[in-house]
């Protein structure tokens, strides 16, 4: 039987407690005992994945009290709860089931009557399909030309993953030859977003993706009027543009104002949802169908390891368990994320959503406040850019970041160049191993400015190239772990009741219905 | 006489550490008296920008124990001696003379048996009359024809500044009629990074500007040779494709390889460098001569407005003030940077590495430790996406993160739709100042998850639009901010030991030097 009970309820918190401080990290991380961990403190991921966590401040007496927690807060029997179609949302009373878009890892979960996972399924080849229309050109605009580009309209869950996705696996594809058409996308309620995009692209061959779960967001529905004028103007007829991804019961789902609608449904949250139809039409739009399903394979893969109950065997769930102990033991209050690869330039700002809009709550999944600190601030930006720029913080700054870096022996784009006896891969791959260790260990001088104290604790996720299924599973590895996360902090994580204020008083200021500071903010700002 | 003292020797510290949590901020901005705030506590600052800090938790007795501690700490004196020319980098023994590329704060700094003020005008109209002569036609490629993009080619603060005030002046020079040249970056040593960009560009009429000040940054030499590959393989002259913008001592500033050479020097800091030709080269081949003096004035007019001993009458030095107030008394650990305009996207990167490479170090300036917290953790992403994303945690977490937002009344591009009653412009406006009011004021409900507790502070900067002038404020008002805040913590803010030792250690592991934990993670990479 699953009893959901707050972390400093738990027997295994109070003995985590007393390991504060417990692992010297510059002493371990040096000499043999240094290789041996290096060797040692590994998991295997999905997609040719590994999850090395050598360089984390901890030894085998923390990792056992860590399992120790993992076993009371029923870690394992909660996601298989989770997958197996349980009310896990109990703020909205709804399942969770982002992980049956890409698998079925547990029994046939019906809801409304349907078998969901053949729901997804229908979805995804319907989505499959209409790519291979456009590709094969027997989907074409108002004068029978094909379309060349696609532009997602979404904001929060239905832009970061997607746009991350594509960005992650752009020169992957033209690499390969199977970049099929260009993507962009419009977010921002800000005009100069949608005006930016629209005029870079060529309009009569541009199709255009409308995501909303709902079919009310205003930022989204906002920027489809705007690109509607602009159809118009351009004497386009919008309706040959457009196509619409949102639930069969939102206003727009059986509207003849677009060529195609594609479903998701109220068990999917935004930021879970890059693997449903939100991700899946433009990814298969902008790459084809067939790196739309390798990609889901790589997220199916790394959710089947995610199910092993031992922690030492399962990276999620070790990341989500360490995590905790910096947070909740260590008391570190943020942690940075830092892709040794361009490509993943807006892989930390999708994380960014996914962690801190699930895990960013001070009551628990009853609605009682928790009294210990929940998610951190997530941040980050590709190495080696961050070098040169905040690392400064993070090596000598008074307080201490976990850090979690990611790096591949490969790069993705044939160019490269040997300068000074290496490559530029060779360089790159380089420094973020130099960077472990100067983090880890540090550098004693006599120089107190020049001194490096050491033991800042990181993890590295290592693959060979970041393929699509590489990609899957280090996208589902983090949802996997925010999810064991919010499972350890007894949270809620898939609701998001934190940004609802904001809406309706920017609804009040719209409408003028204001008088107090509000109302002098209003004026001005010239509203 | 200047005394360097660290913050918790002051006195008027010691009365600010009684304030901690002295103003209940929900009450303070409710009402009438909300109303009130808004209206007093504002600053004017340059380029027709104020400073608003009505929804910070001051009062006038907090405010009074800041200006007391601004003049214990001499922040005026401080600043007057840097301008005119003290060596205030102590770590490096060097002059901190951003300033004087924009403008004459105080008498004329002659070092090295040059004025520095004449010095970097003669380069910046050097750039200009570069920049009139490619515009003009008369600065070509080997067959005459004018180059139509501009490629600049650095890493950290000859990247990330450069490329975020591009981005923020991009659109509205498409509007005006002064996108002379697209602008492209490359900075990290992953090949994919300029594989991508060299792939996206007309290669033959492209112009790169190569930016290091030592001439011996390994990333940004690395991805020289690797554009120089690229132009031979092409078949074109890389000497007729390229300018350099480094020191004079540099190996690269009197080689024939560049078709000119524009020189700071080391007064100049890379993340202060924007004004400087790291900045000038590429803004005014992208926009022309006339837009970067815009922007330079800008940045003059708020350095001047810096120089008022009285932080009321100062936004850097009260914002500065005010957030060591958050730091250090209230122990706030992080700030969030929330511009709303897109054309901003890039513009909290740039304050990442502005802020924490200039204060998130451990010692002061003598080298000594300090026993206080200093640089806070910087993060941030464009209004209204943020709002979609990870401001859940900024309303509902379990830590209180303050917020620095941004907002204009009017857009750049011309382009705009009125939808449900209002323009896009004005629901962009209407959500940053409903967000101001829920952050502070919050919401009691019943139900312990729709509840929001506020007291959550924010200050913001408000301006007509994004032009040249109010980007240059905006940007100097950042700048000094940092300064002050050094001059508060008692650090030397001008240099950056913390990225020391990885550089090091990423040349043993190429040269295959190491044979501990760092041989072990160097065989996981193939390297």
């Amino acid at each position: 039987m699953i009893l959901w009970k707050n972390l400093d309820t738990l027997q295994a918190y109070s003995k985590l407690l007393s390991l504060k401080g417990h692992v010297n990290l510059a002493e371990a991380m040096s000499g043999e005992s240094g290789k041996e961990r290096v060797a040692k403190y590994a998991v295997r991921m999905g997609g040719g994945l590994t999850y090395n966590y050598a360089a984390k401040a901890v030894d085998d007496e923390v990792l056992a009290a860590l399992k120790e927690l993992a076993e009371e807060a029923q870690l394992s029997a909660k996601y298989e709860a989770l997958y197996n179609g349980e009310v896990i949302n109990t703020g909205e009373k709804r399942l969770v089931l982002h992980q049956l878009t890409r698998g079925q890892l547990g029994s046939p979960v019906v809801a409304d009557g349907v078998d969901k996972r053949a729901f997804y399924l229908s979805q995804q080849e319907k989505a499959a399909e209409f790519a291979r229309g456009v590709h094969g050109k027997t989907i074409t605009n108002e004068t029978g030309e094909a379309f060349t580009t696609v532009v997602q309209i979404g904001i929060g869950g239905s832009d970061l993953g997607p746009r991350a996705m594509f960005l992650a696996l752009e020169n992957w594809a033209k690499e390969n030859g199977c970049l099929k058409m260009n993507a962009r996308f419009i977010s921002n309620v800000d005009p100069d977003d949608a005006a930016a995009v629209l005029k870079s692209v060529d309009l009569p061959h541009t199709l255009f993706v409308l995501v909303s779960k709902s079919g009310t967001t205003l930022e989204t529905l906002t920027n489809e009027t705007f690109v509607r004028n602009v159809l118009k103007d351009a004497g386009l007829d919008p309706a040959r543009h457009m196509v619409a991804v949102t639930s069969e019961t939102s206003p727009i789902a059986k509207s003849s104002d677009y060529l195609a609608a594609f479903f998701m449904d109220d068990y999917i949250g935004g930021r879970y949802s890059s693997t449903s139809c939100v991700g899946g039409v433009i990814l298969s739009l902008a790459f084809g169908p067939e790196v739309f399903a390798r990609f889901l394979n790589g997220a199916a893969e790394e959710d089947k390891l995610a199910t092993n109950p031992d922690p030492l065997k399962n990276a999620a769930m070790l990341d989500a368990l360490i995590g905790v102990y910096e947070r909740n033991v260590q008391g570190w209050p943020a942690t940075a994320v830092l892709p040794y690869s361009q490509a993943l330039s807006r892989f930390p700002a999708h994380l960014q959503q996914l962690d801190m809009e699930s895990n960013g709550k001070s009551v628990n999944r009853f609605g009682e406040p928790v009294h210990y600190v929940t998610g951190p601030v997530i941040f980050g930006e590709p190495g080696t850019n961050g070098q040169h720029s905040f690392y400064q913080l993070l090596h000598q700054g008074t307080d201490i970041v976990p850090l979690q870096f990611m790096g591949f022996r490969r790069n993705q784009a044939g160019m490269d160049a040997e300068i000074q006896g290496s490559t530029s891969q060779k360089k790159l791959c380089a420094n973020v191993a130099a960077q472990i260790m100067a983090f880890a260990c540090g550098k004693k001088d006599a120089d107190p400015n020049k001194n490096f104290e050491g033991g800042r604790p990181s993890s590295i996720i290592i693959g060979d190239q970041l393929t699509p299924e590489a990609l899957g599973a280090l996208l589902a590895h983090f949802e996997n772990k925010v999810m064991f996360q919010g499972f350890l902090w007894n949270l809620n994580s898939f609701d998001q009741e934190g940004v609802q204020l904001g809406k309706v008083l920017a609804k009040r200021v719209l409408a003028h219905d204001t008088d107090d500071a509000l109302r002098a903010y209003s004026d001005l700002l010239d509203i």
